[in-house]
Order: C-alpha cells, then structure tokens, then sequence
C-alpha cells in the first residue's frame, strides 16, 4: 500500500501555539463582536480561572460574552440544540469552544444550528440522519484544553443523538475552527489517566490515518511525527503532568494528528469505539479506543506490512524488520502509560451487546470501514470486540 | 540551535495536487466568473496547450476570461500595473496565474494592484517603497508550470522595480492562493537545466528555512521531507523531464517548501540573490542561488552544526556525525543535475559590483538578515560574492 498520488489539502484555520498563546485572544483579530462560550458542565473550565482569563481575554478586545455550560463529556443533540437557542436569541455572532473535545465539537455543532433551520439530525448524512446541505455557520475559536481529540485542526464534530442511539462524526468546510490556540499550560492540570487516554486518541487518529486507504504524502507526513511525538512523550507528560515540555509536544501530536483527520481520515477502528460509547456513555473514548487497538491492529497487520514498519521506526527511531514492531510498540507504549490491558468488561458492557454494536458501527459510521486496508467481515468485527472483551 | 515553541500556521489556500489536476478548474466552485489570466511573454503556454486547456476548463465552469501575456522571468512592476489596469477595464473579479514564479507572482500583485489605489511600490515596506497597507485583493488561482518557487503555498510575490533596482518580496494573508493546482504533467516539457535552476530554489527554500532563527516545528517538518524528496528526485527529474513519477516528488517537494516560506523564512542567501538579479535580470534565480550557495553554507556551518546533520541525514537517509556533510551531499547533487561550480563571472557579474550589490541586498531584503543563523557582517556577505566570483 502506497499514498494516494492525487490529494488535496485545505486546512483554512489559523493555528497559534505555544505556552502563554491564550492572551492572544485579547490582541488577534476576532471574527466577531459577542461570544458564546462553550464549556462542559464540570467546574474545571471555573476552577483553573481558564474561563475566566477567556473571557477577560475577549473584554480586552472588545467582545462580549454568553457561557453555556452544560456539555457532557460524550456531548448530546439536545445540547447543541439548547446552546444555539441561546446563540440566537443572544445575538451571538462567534462560538468559542473551551475546553476538551466535547465542548469543541459542540461549539462547531451549535455554530450550524445558530444559522440553519431545523433539528441538527437534519443534516447528519449518516445512520437516521436526513443529510441536509448546511449553507452557513457562525465563526468557531477552538481552544482545546486536553491534548487528544486534534478537533482544533479539523471540522469534525462527533455529537450523540441519545433518542436514536447514534453517536456520529459530521463536519464540512465550514465547520474548521477560524482560529485555534493551542497552550499547553492549560493542560497541566489533567489527571495522569486522563492525559494518557486522550493522548491515545490523538495516537489512534494518526495511526489510522497512516493505513487508511485514503492516505496521502501530506497526511503521512502529519501522522509519522504525531506516532513518533507521542511515543517519546505521551509516557513522560503521563508521569509528570506539569512537565511543560512534554504536555506541549503531546499538544502539538494532538493537533498533528488532527491535521491527519483533514487530510486523511480515520478508519473502523473508530466506527467501532463510537459504537461502544453510544450504548455505554460512560466509557472514556479513548480508554475505548486502547481497549479493541491490540486486536484490532492484530486484525490488518499483514495487510500493510510497510506501514506497520514505518509507523515502528517512527516509534523506536531504528529501523523495523517486522510489522508486528509496531504492535509491540504500541503495547509497551500503553505498559509506560499505566493502560494496558484495559477490558470492555471493565467498564460494564455485555457481550450480549456486541453483535448489536457491529451493526450500529456500520449504521452509523460505516463509510470508514469502506477506508479500512482491507474490507473486514462481521465476524472479524465481532471477534475484535470479543478478543478486547476480558 | 532549535526550533521556536512559539508558532502559528496559517495557510487558507486550497491545495489540488496530482497528474491530471488541471482538470478540477472546470468542476471546483470558482471564486469568481470572470478571470485575468496572467501568463509569461514566451510561447510555451500556448504552444503545449496550457493556456488553451485552462480556458476551455474555466468556460466549462462559467468563468469568462482575458488573458495578459507580457511577464518577464524576472517580473517587473510596469507590467503589474498595466494588467491591472486590464483587470478594472475588463471587470475581472479573479486571476488566474498560469506559468512560473514569474506569472503567479505577478498575479498576486496585480491581485493587489486591481484593487488598490495608487503605485503597487506604495504597498511594498522595504527598499523605496511606502509600506501602505493592503485593504482588500482579488482571490487568485496559482497554476505552476514549474517546480520550484513554492508560490503555489505562501503570499509572496517577488517583483522588480527596474527605475530603483529593486527586486523585492511582498506578500500579506490576502495574496495566498485561494486554489493552487499543481499539476505535475504540465511540467515534462521543462528543459533539463532549467528543472535543476528550479529545483534548487525550491532546496533553498527548504534549507534556509531549516536554519533560519524562525523556524517552527511545523516548518522543520515540511523542509525536512521537501529537502529529503529533493535530493533524491531531483537528479531524475534533471535526466528524465518525462518520468512523472520524479515530476510529482519534485513538485511536492517545491510545494512543501513552499509551506516552509509561509510557516517560516527564507534567509540572507535570497537576500544576495535577488541584489544580484537586480542588477544582471538575465541571470535565473536558481542559478545565481546555486552559484553562492557552497561559499553561503560554508559560513554558518559552526553555527548550527545539529541542523546541517539533520539536513544531511534527510538527504542520505543515514545519520551523519559532521555538519560538512550537508555541503558535501549539496555539492554531490549538483553534480548530479550537472549544475554544480556555477560562477557569477560566466553570467556577466562584474566584481566591483559586489559592494553596491551588499549594499541592495541589506535595503531592499535587508530583513531576511535579521533571521539568519547568527548576523553577518558587510565582509562576510562580501566574501561570499567573492568565493563564488570565479
């Protein structure tokens, strides 16, 4: 498997990153003149005085600013639909979302619904979604403070749709973040466990990107140093979340590999976790994620032998002789993390369940398996899940 | 030396890449229905069938269009202000520039100058210019023939103003490409020297943008992998103009580097070459570039020793432990695309002009000086025309 030599790249947003970037916010240029600022329903946002400092940043340049403070961690329909409301009926003319990919992704959600008619399931192209052309959408600041979902380099937003069950990635040109600050001081304080389950996120975005059919020169380019940034670093902000140094070069991996997801996309892998999280709302995504990757990688890996290999060098700077360096690789990577061997048993879901999740990860997010190396069966989707059942 | 923790990425345009790209003039939504194609004052747009092929693909798609074909290989400022002259009597609303640095170049400042009052030297804030500021331009769609100035991905536009001698790079976040299409096929029919001049330019942007004080992580990665594809496809692409494959690798890499100048810099060594153009316009940019760059190189090489052994490890694709290696690999490829020991003498430089061209250098690019390695002195600078004399 070789890159696609016919490619393009478009990533319209403005990326600022770097320790203390956020005063930023009081000297760029603004798209516009009041804010709604998108934060989840935890005190984190309050505590840390980020929102704060956000929204003294914004009087600074003379933006006012609305706080919705509501979403949940695997953010819901109902959410987006409530927050855009309060957009409207606000006046708000920007969205600013604050805080990790939830509040993100929910931001750019609410910035369609702010300017579209309708319910937000009415333009989702996928599982019971209606697919309808979005026309416009409010200007999105994207300020991450986790280092994982890589949504500042990106125009995805993944929203639940509890009703229905579905747990669905959507975005579309319109939908990049205008302006992103990336400072990895606001990261510091994210509890080790947590750094290491995002982190993997963004390790998984660039991993599938890397053997995804779509890849291209500049994707790889984007997903070999997001692996090989996260392999080095990802252990050590893990270890001491207040090593500056290594929470911003598992920031920059993040939006690295965010970049990947604009440039190539990632695979069933996640069609599958979302499918796990629709049903258990509690299970971390990327703590989802690290529990199917050794089986799941298992399950492609003479499929793009090359690719495991370079994604090994990227990780041991040496060269690999055999794909399954990668898998040992990833392996010892998640040991250093304190994640491996996390079960799906552990976080309560029934084997029952699975048979019922292969068909929800094809009903709604199914065109990334057509971006697989290989088509996988049902019964290799099954077995993945109940190879990372106990 | 390395790189600065504090970055930003900004690159809006849409980048199409690939053979047979062209094509997507005629279905992509177009940034506006009438176009200035803006080409140079030869025949080989016209005679392999560029030009002919970029109107028919515009008209397919609803875009009228007028063609300006008067642009010198060193552009000059007359010709800037006469198509846009054309552009508000035709009531173009875009350009289109088709062709070398030289056109695209050309089409950002007519872009400029289609929309703006007066001189297009009031707009430039080095040299003689009057540094007013841009308000507004044209979008402008980049269609290189060539591989090598990177245009196609950053703002610059570097014009000559013949009545002052001065040969300057301008550029601002208007002047991006809305659309590039680098279209590797329309680049067999360039000659084998000219490949290399070419080539060369688009290595320099690469590796000055490695070693200038400015560079980021994110412009490390590009001129790394552009410095890497260069060196290996480059001498290919010089003995084999139709080996696509060679074609596509250079073109990228021309690309990359061009993604090098809009997140970092290019440094002195343009600055030296653009005074020696000014004053011998017959003289291509690669070579006077190829011609001073052993002498250039030689002078920072204790000055970022880890950066030239990072360059030279790209290149061999092994780890090098002396930075002379980066300028021994510099010298074995241009042996290898048989440009190597270029002179200033054999293209007419007279040696008396080196002080008045030290002096151009400093005023009209004088900037780039200040993001060099560590700051040169009149001597050395002088030195270096001196080495590369005869």
């Amino acid at each position: 498997m070789t890159s696609n030599s016919i490619f393009s790249m478009h990533i319209p947003t403005r990326i600022l990153f770097g320790c203390g970037e956020l005063k930023k916010l009081a000297t760029e240029k603004m798209p516009g003149k009041k804010a709604l600022i998108v934060i989840s329903g935890g005190t984190s946002m309050r505590k840390y005085g980020y929102l704060g400092n956000v929204e003294r940043y914004l009087k600074e340049n003379g933006v006012d600013t609305v706080v919705f403070d509501k979403i949940l961690p695997n953010p819901v329909k109902q959410h987006v639909m409530e927050a855009a409301a309060l957009c409207r009926a606000e006046g708000c003319d920007m969205v600013v979302g604050l805080g990790g990919g939830s509040s993100i992704d929910s931001a750019k959600a609410i910035a369609i619904m702010a300017c579209n008619e309708g319910d937000y399931w009415d333009y989702i192209p996928a599982g019971s979604g209606k697919g309808r052309a979005v026309e416009c959408a409010l200007p999105v600041i994207a300020i991450p403070t986790t280092a994982g979902t890589g949504t500042e380099a990106d125009p995805w937003a993944v929203i639940t749709n509890e009703e229905v069950h579905e747990k669905i990635g959507f975005g579309c040109p319109l939908t990049y973040p205008a302006i992103s600050i990336i400072d990895p001081e606001l990261m510091v304080s994210i509890p080790p466990q947590l750094t290491a389950y995002q982190g993997f996120d963004a390790f998984f975005h660039a991993a599938e990107g890397f053997i995804a059919n779509c890849a291209t020169p500049i994707s790889d380019l984007f997903a070999l140093e997001a692996i090989r940034l996260l392999y080095k670093y990802l252990p050590v902000a893990v270890k001491d979340g207040r090593n500056l140094k290594a929470r911003a070069k598992v920031a920059w991996a993040s939006t690295l590999a965010g970049m990947v997801e604009s440039t190539s996309c990632c695979i069933s892998e996640h069609s599958m976790e979302h499918a796990m999280s629709a049903y258990y709302p509690q299970l971390p995504h990327g703590a989802g994620l690290i529990a199917i990757s050794e089986a799941y990688f298992e399950t492609f890996r003479n499929d793009c032998m090359k690719r495991y290999m370079k994604m090994a060098d990227a990780m041991l700077e040496a060269k690999s002789n055999r794909p399954s360096d990668f898998i040992d690789a990833l392996v010892r990577m998640q040991k250093e993390c304190g994640v491996y061997g996390i079960k799906l048993s552990d976080w309560g879901l029934k084997e029952e369940d699975f048979p019922k999740m292969v068909q929800n990860a094809r009903a709604t997010m199914g065109n990334l398996f057509t971006l697989d190396p290989r088509p996988l069966t049902d019964d290799e989707v099954l077995d993945i899940y109940r190879k990372s059942y106990r």
